[in-house]
Protein backbone atom coordinates (compact mmCIF):
# COMPACT_ATOMS: atom_id res chain seq x y z
CA UNK A 1 0.00 0.00 0.00
CA UNK A 2 1.16 3.53 -0.83
CA UNK A 3 1.76 5.47 1.95
CA UNK A 4 3.47 8.62 3.43
CA UNK A 5 6.28 7.65 5.98
CA UNK A 6 8.31 9.95 7.71
CA UNK A 7 12.05 9.63 7.58
CA UNK A 8 14.54 11.06 10.12
CA UNK A 9 18.43 11.66 9.17
CA UNK A 10 21.30 12.41 11.39
CA UNK A 11 24.14 13.42 8.74
CA UNK A 12 27.50 14.60 8.94
CA UNK A 13 27.54 18.14 7.40
CA UNK A 14 30.00 17.35 5.00
CA UNK A 15 29.73 19.78 1.76
CA UNK A 16 26.87 19.10 -0.65
CA UNK A 17 25.31 16.21 1.95
CA UNK A 18 21.66 17.89 0.72
CA UNK A 19 22.73 17.81 -2.75
CA UNK A 20 24.04 13.73 -2.44
CA UNK A 21 20.59 12.65 -0.57
CA UNK A 22 18.51 14.77 -3.00
CA UNK A 23 20.26 13.41 -5.85
CA UNK A 24 19.61 9.52 -4.57
CA UNK A 25 16.12 10.14 -4.95
CA UNK A 26 16.61 11.81 -8.35
CA UNK A 27 18.06 8.43 -9.57
CA UNK A 28 16.15 6.03 -7.90
CA UNK A 29 12.97 7.51 -8.94
CA UNK A 30 11.25 8.05 -5.24
CA UNK A 31 9.89 11.41 -4.97
CA UNK A 32 9.92 13.39 -1.99
CA UNK A 33 7.01 15.07 -0.85
CA UNK A 34 8.88 17.25 1.74
CA UNK A 35 11.83 18.07 3.08
CA UNK A 36 13.75 19.95 6.30
CA UNK A 37 16.89 20.14 7.10
CA UNK A 38 18.59 21.98 10.09
CA UNK A 39 21.31 22.06 12.79
CA UNK A 40 21.71 19.80 15.99
CA UNK A 41 23.81 20.47 19.01
CA UNK A 42 27.01 19.82 17.38
CA UNK A 43 27.61 21.64 14.30
CA UNK A 44 29.29 18.92 12.59
CA UNK A 45 26.12 17.02 12.03
CA UNK A 46 22.77 17.79 10.30
CA UNK A 47 19.16 16.44 11.31
CA UNK A 48 16.70 15.87 8.09
CA UNK A 49 13.29 14.94 8.01
CA UNK A 50 12.23 13.76 4.41
CA UNK A 51 8.23 12.65 3.88
CA UNK A 52 7.84 9.75 1.05
CA UNK A 53 5.04 8.13 -0.73
CA UNK A 54 5.63 4.44 -1.56
CA UNK A 55 4.90 1.05 -0.25
CA UNK A 56 6.89 -1.22 1.87
CA UNK A 57 9.11 -2.37 -1.28
CA UNK A 58 9.92 1.12 -1.94
CA UNK A 59 10.65 2.14 1.64
CA UNK A 60 13.14 -0.55 2.37
CA UNK A 61 15.18 0.16 -0.77
CA UNK A 62 15.30 4.04 0.57
CA UNK A 63 16.69 2.97 3.76
CA UNK A 64 19.08 0.86 2.04
CA UNK A 65 20.24 3.01 -0.11
CA UNK A 66 20.25 5.90 2.65
CA UNK A 67 22.29 3.71 4.51
CA UNK A 68 25.24 3.30 2.27
CA UNK A 69 26.19 7.64 2.09
CA UNK A 70 29.11 8.30 3.81
CA UNK A 71 27.12 11.44 5.20
CA UNK A 72 24.64 9.10 6.75
CA UNK A 73 24.80 8.22 10.31
CA UNK A 74 21.79 6.69 11.00
CA UNK A 75 17.91 6.81 9.50
CA UNK A 76 14.78 6.00 11.28
CA UNK A 77 11.58 5.47 10.16
CA UNK A 78 9.29 8.11 12.92
CA UNK A 79 6.34 6.01 13.08
CA UNK A 80 3.27 7.50 14.28
CA UNK A 81 2.11 6.11 17.70
CA UNK A 82 6.31 6.26 18.84
CA UNK A 83 6.97 9.79 17.91
CA UNK A 84 5.70 13.59 17.63
CA UNK A 85 5.54 14.48 14.25
CA UNK A 86 4.18 18.07 13.12
CA UNK A 87 4.56 20.47 10.20
CA UNK A 88 4.34 24.74 10.53
CA UNK A 89 1.87 26.20 8.08
CA UNK A 90 1.37 29.83 7.19
CA UNK A 91 -1.85 30.53 5.19
CA UNK A 92 -2.43 33.51 3.24
CA UNK A 93 -6.07 34.32 2.97
CA UNK A 94 -8.78 37.03 1.56
CA UNK A 95 -9.94 39.23 4.64
CA UNK A 96 -12.26 41.71 4.08
CA UNK A 97 -14.37 43.68 6.95
CA UNK A 98 -17.42 40.96 7.34
CA UNK A 99 -15.10 37.87 6.86
CA UNK A 100 -12.17 38.95 8.97
CA UNK A 101 -14.20 38.00 12.34
CA UNK A 102 -15.19 34.62 11.10
CA UNK A 103 -11.25 33.63 10.04
CA UNK A 104 -10.09 34.85 13.43
CA UNK A 105 -12.76 32.26 14.86
CA UNK A 106 -11.77 29.50 13.09
CA UNK A 107 -8.15 30.44 13.63
CA UNK A 108 -8.70 30.69 17.57
CA UNK A 109 -10.85 26.96 17.33
CA UNK A 110 -7.78 25.47 15.24
CA UNK A 111 -5.43 27.32 17.96
CA UNK A 112 -3.89 29.12 14.58
CA UNK A 113 -2.23 32.44 15.50
CA UNK A 114 -3.05 35.45 13.28
CA UNK A 115 0.48 36.82 12.60
CA UNK A 116 -0.27 39.61 9.82
CA UNK A 117 -2.99 41.96 9.19
CA UNK A 118 -3.50 43.82 5.91
CA UNK A 119 -6.74 45.46 4.04
CA UNK A 120 -7.53 42.45 1.99
CA UNK A 121 -5.66 39.73 3.72
CA UNK A 122 -4.89 37.63 6.81
CA UNK A 123 -1.68 36.08 7.76
CA UNK A 124 -2.17 32.58 9.97
CA UNK A 125 0.12 30.50 11.21
CA UNK A 126 -0.77 27.11 12.08
CA UNK A 127 1.31 24.08 13.94
CA UNK A 128 0.10 20.12 13.83
CA UNK A 129 -0.13 16.58 12.33
CA UNK A 130 -0.89 16.51 8.76
CA UNK A 131 -4.56 15.80 9.44
CA UNK A 132 -4.94 18.96 11.61
CA UNK A 133 -3.83 20.75 9.19
CA UNK A 134 -6.12 19.34 6.28
CA UNK A 135 -9.10 20.23 8.41
CA UNK A 136 -7.91 23.75 8.37
CA UNK A 137 -7.37 24.40 5.19
CA UNK A 138 -10.88 22.36 4.68
CA UNK A 139 -12.41 25.16 6.90
CA UNK A 140 -10.20 28.39 5.26
CA UNK A 141 -10.31 27.68 1.93
CA UNK A 142 -14.06 28.92 0.86
CA UNK A 143 -12.47 32.51 1.90
CA UNK A 144 -9.85 32.44 -1.10
CA UNK A 145 -6.59 30.73 -0.09
CA UNK A 146 -3.77 33.71 -1.95
CA UNK A 147 -1.08 31.89 -1.01
CA UNK A 148 0.70 29.16 1.67
CA UNK A 149 3.42 27.56 2.88
CA UNK A 150 4.05 24.17 4.45
CA UNK A 151 7.58 23.56 6.16
CA UNK A 152 6.98 19.56 5.81
CA UNK A 153 7.11 17.35 8.79
CA UNK A 154 9.60 17.71 11.36
CA UNK A 155 9.77 15.62 14.50
CA UNK A 156 11.12 13.15 17.35
CA UNK A 157 10.91 10.45 18.69
CA UNK A 158 8.95 10.09 21.72
CA UNK A 159 10.70 8.87 25.12
CA UNK A 160 13.99 9.43 25.75
CA UNK A 161 15.21 7.26 22.56
CA UNK A 162 17.68 9.36 20.89
CA UNK A 163 18.93 9.29 17.69
CA UNK A 164 22.58 8.94 18.30
CA UNK A 165 26.29 8.47 16.53
CA UNK B 1 28.95 41.83 6.62
CA UNK B 2 28.07 38.23 6.63
CA UNK B 3 24.71 37.64 7.34
CA UNK B 4 21.69 35.11 7.32
CA UNK B 5 19.05 35.68 4.87
CA UNK B 6 16.16 33.86 4.03
CA UNK B 7 15.09 32.96 0.16
CA UNK B 8 11.55 31.85 -1.05
CA UNK B 9 11.60 30.14 -3.76
CA UNK B 10 8.37 29.16 -5.96
CA UNK B 11 10.06 25.94 -8.21
CA UNK B 12 8.92 23.74 -10.85
CA UNK B 13 7.90 20.39 -9.16
CA UNK B 14 10.20 18.62 -12.24
CA UNK B 15 12.06 15.49 -10.90
CA UNK B 16 15.30 16.03 -9.43
CA UNK B 17 14.89 19.73 -8.67
CA UNK B 18 16.12 19.62 -5.09
CA UNK B 19 19.18 17.81 -6.76
CA UNK B 20 19.77 20.46 -9.13
CA UNK B 21 19.17 22.95 -6.40
CA UNK B 22 20.85 22.00 -3.76
CA UNK B 23 23.30 20.92 -6.25
CA UNK B 24 24.30 24.42 -7.44
CA UNK B 25 24.78 25.66 -3.90
CA UNK B 26 27.37 22.61 -3.44
CA UNK B 27 29.58 23.54 -6.88
CA UNK B 28 29.33 26.99 -6.08
CA UNK B 29 30.44 26.53 -2.67
CA UNK B 30 27.76 28.12 -0.73
CA UNK B 31 26.89 26.97 2.54
CA UNK B 32 22.90 25.97 3.25
CA UNK B 33 21.96 26.93 6.76
CA UNK B 34 18.47 25.46 6.52
CA UNK B 35 16.01 24.40 3.89
CA UNK B 36 12.24 23.39 3.65
CA UNK B 37 10.44 22.23 0.90
CA UNK B 38 6.93 21.88 0.48
CA UNK B 39 3.86 21.51 -2.07
CA UNK B 40 1.85 24.49 -2.88
CA UNK B 41 -1.64 24.88 -4.02
CA UNK B 42 -0.99 23.63 -7.66
CA UNK B 43 1.13 20.28 -7.37
CA UNK B 44 2.44 21.03 -10.62
CA UNK B 45 4.85 23.92 -8.15
CA UNK B 46 6.66 23.18 -4.82
CA UNK B 47 8.29 26.42 -2.49
CA UNK B 48 11.70 25.98 -1.18
CA UNK B 49 12.29 28.42 1.39
CA UNK B 50 16.67 28.63 2.00
CA UNK B 51 18.61 30.23 4.33
CA UNK B 52 22.30 30.95 3.68
CA UNK B 53 25.17 33.10 5.28
CA UNK B 54 26.53 35.46 3.08
CA UNK B 55 27.63 39.36 2.78
CA UNK B 56 25.71 40.62 -0.55
CA UNK B 57 28.05 39.82 -3.27
CA UNK B 58 27.49 36.15 -2.33
CA UNK B 59 23.83 36.62 -1.87
CA UNK B 60 23.65 38.53 -5.47
CA UNK B 61 24.94 35.57 -7.28
CA UNK B 62 23.32 33.32 -5.29
CA UNK B 63 19.85 34.90 -6.55
CA UNK B 64 21.40 35.25 -10.04
CA UNK B 65 22.52 31.22 -10.37
CA UNK B 66 19.07 29.93 -9.24
CA UNK B 67 17.41 32.18 -11.47
CA UNK B 68 19.14 30.44 -14.07
CA UNK B 69 17.75 26.88 -13.39
CA UNK B 70 14.70 26.56 -15.42
CA UNK B 71 12.95 24.58 -12.62
CA UNK B 72 12.95 27.97 -10.88
CA UNK B 73 10.05 30.26 -11.53
CA UNK B 74 10.65 32.97 -8.82
CA UNK B 75 12.73 33.69 -6.36
CA UNK B 76 12.28 35.99 -3.20
CA UNK B 77 14.23 37.55 -0.33
CA UNK B 78 12.11 37.19 2.68
CA UNK B 79 13.30 40.63 4.69
CA UNK B 80 12.67 40.51 7.83
CA UNK B 81 10.50 43.78 8.65
CA UNK B 82 7.96 42.42 5.02
CA UNK B 83 7.79 39.45 5.79
CA UNK B 84 6.54 36.33 8.62
CA UNK B 85 9.46 34.01 9.01
CA UNK B 86 9.46 30.88 11.53
CA UNK B 87 10.61 28.00 12.41
CA UNK B 88 9.16 25.04 14.70
CA UNK B 89 11.65 23.09 16.98
CA UNK B 90 11.19 19.91 19.19
CA UNK B 91 13.01 19.82 22.14
CA UNK B 92 13.90 16.61 23.80
CA UNK B 93 14.87 17.63 27.84
CA UNK B 94 15.96 15.85 30.94
CA UNK B 95 12.83 16.44 33.31
CA UNK B 96 12.63 14.53 36.30
CA UNK B 97 10.19 14.78 39.24
CA UNK B 98 11.48 18.02 40.96
CA UNK B 99 12.66 20.11 37.83
CA UNK B 100 9.74 18.51 35.30
CA UNK B 101 7.36 22.02 36.56
CA UNK B 102 10.06 24.27 36.52
CA UNK B 103 10.64 23.32 33.17
CA UNK B 104 7.19 23.13 31.97
CA UNK B 105 6.62 27.05 33.62
CA UNK B 106 9.34 28.06 31.32
CA UNK B 107 7.57 26.86 28.03
CA UNK B 108 3.96 28.48 29.54
CA UNK B 109 6.00 31.84 29.48
CA UNK B 110 7.45 31.33 26.05
CA UNK B 111 3.95 29.57 24.68
CA UNK B 112 5.67 26.64 23.57
CA UNK B 113 3.71 23.25 24.32
CA UNK B 114 4.70 20.14 25.93
CA UNK B 115 3.73 16.87 23.57
CA UNK B 116 5.48 14.44 25.17
CA UNK B 117 6.01 13.40 28.79
CA UNK B 118 7.99 10.51 30.13
CA UNK B 119 9.75 9.53 32.93
CA UNK B 120 12.95 11.44 32.60
CA UNK B 121 12.22 13.60 29.77
CA UNK B 122 9.78 15.69 27.68
CA UNK B 123 9.63 17.15 24.72
CA UNK B 124 8.74 20.44 23.78
CA UNK B 125 7.61 22.28 20.94
CA UNK B 126 8.18 25.93 19.72
CA UNK B 127 7.70 27.79 17.10
CA UNK B 128 9.07 31.49 16.47
CA UNK B 129 11.61 33.48 15.44
CA UNK B 130 15.40 32.55 15.75
CA UNK B 131 15.48 35.34 18.14
CA UNK B 132 13.28 33.63 20.28
CA UNK B 133 13.83 30.06 19.51
CA UNK B 134 17.94 30.89 20.68
CA UNK B 135 16.38 32.93 23.73
CA UNK B 136 14.51 29.36 24.96
CA UNK B 137 17.63 27.17 24.00
CA UNK B 138 19.55 29.47 26.39
CA UNK B 139 16.93 28.91 29.15
CA UNK B 140 16.50 24.89 28.47
CA UNK B 141 19.80 24.25 28.15
CA UNK B 142 21.37 24.15 32.09
CA UNK B 143 18.45 20.90 32.14
CA UNK B 144 20.54 19.20 29.67
CA UNK B 145 19.40 18.84 26.20
CA UNK B 146 18.91 15.42 24.91
CA UNK B 147 18.06 15.89 21.00
CA UNK B 148 16.58 18.75 19.11
CA UNK B 149 15.44 19.28 15.62
CA UNK B 150 14.87 22.44 13.98
CA UNK B 151 12.73 22.81 10.92
CA UNK B 152 14.45 25.47 9.33
CA UNK B 153 12.65 29.19 8.48
CA UNK B 154 9.64 28.98 6.73
CA UNK B 155 7.87 32.17 5.83
CA UNK B 156 5.76 34.33 3.69
CA UNK B 157 5.68 38.20 2.87
CA UNK B 158 3.64 40.16 4.74
CA UNK B 159 0.10 41.83 3.16
CA UNK B 160 -1.54 40.66 -0.40
CA UNK B 161 1.41 40.32 -2.29
CA UNK B 162 1.37 36.67 -3.53
CA UNK B 163 5.00 34.67 -4.88
CA UNK B 164 3.30 33.46 -8.66
CA UNK B 165 4.42 32.22 -11.43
Amino acid sequence: MEEKTCLSLLVENNFGVLSRISGLFARRGYNIDSLTVGTTVDAKFSRITITVTGDEQVLTQIKKQLNKLIDVITVIELKPHESITRELVFIKVKANNITRSQIVEIANLFRANIVDVARESLILEITGTREKIDAFFNMIEPYGILEFIRSGDTGLQRGENVLSY
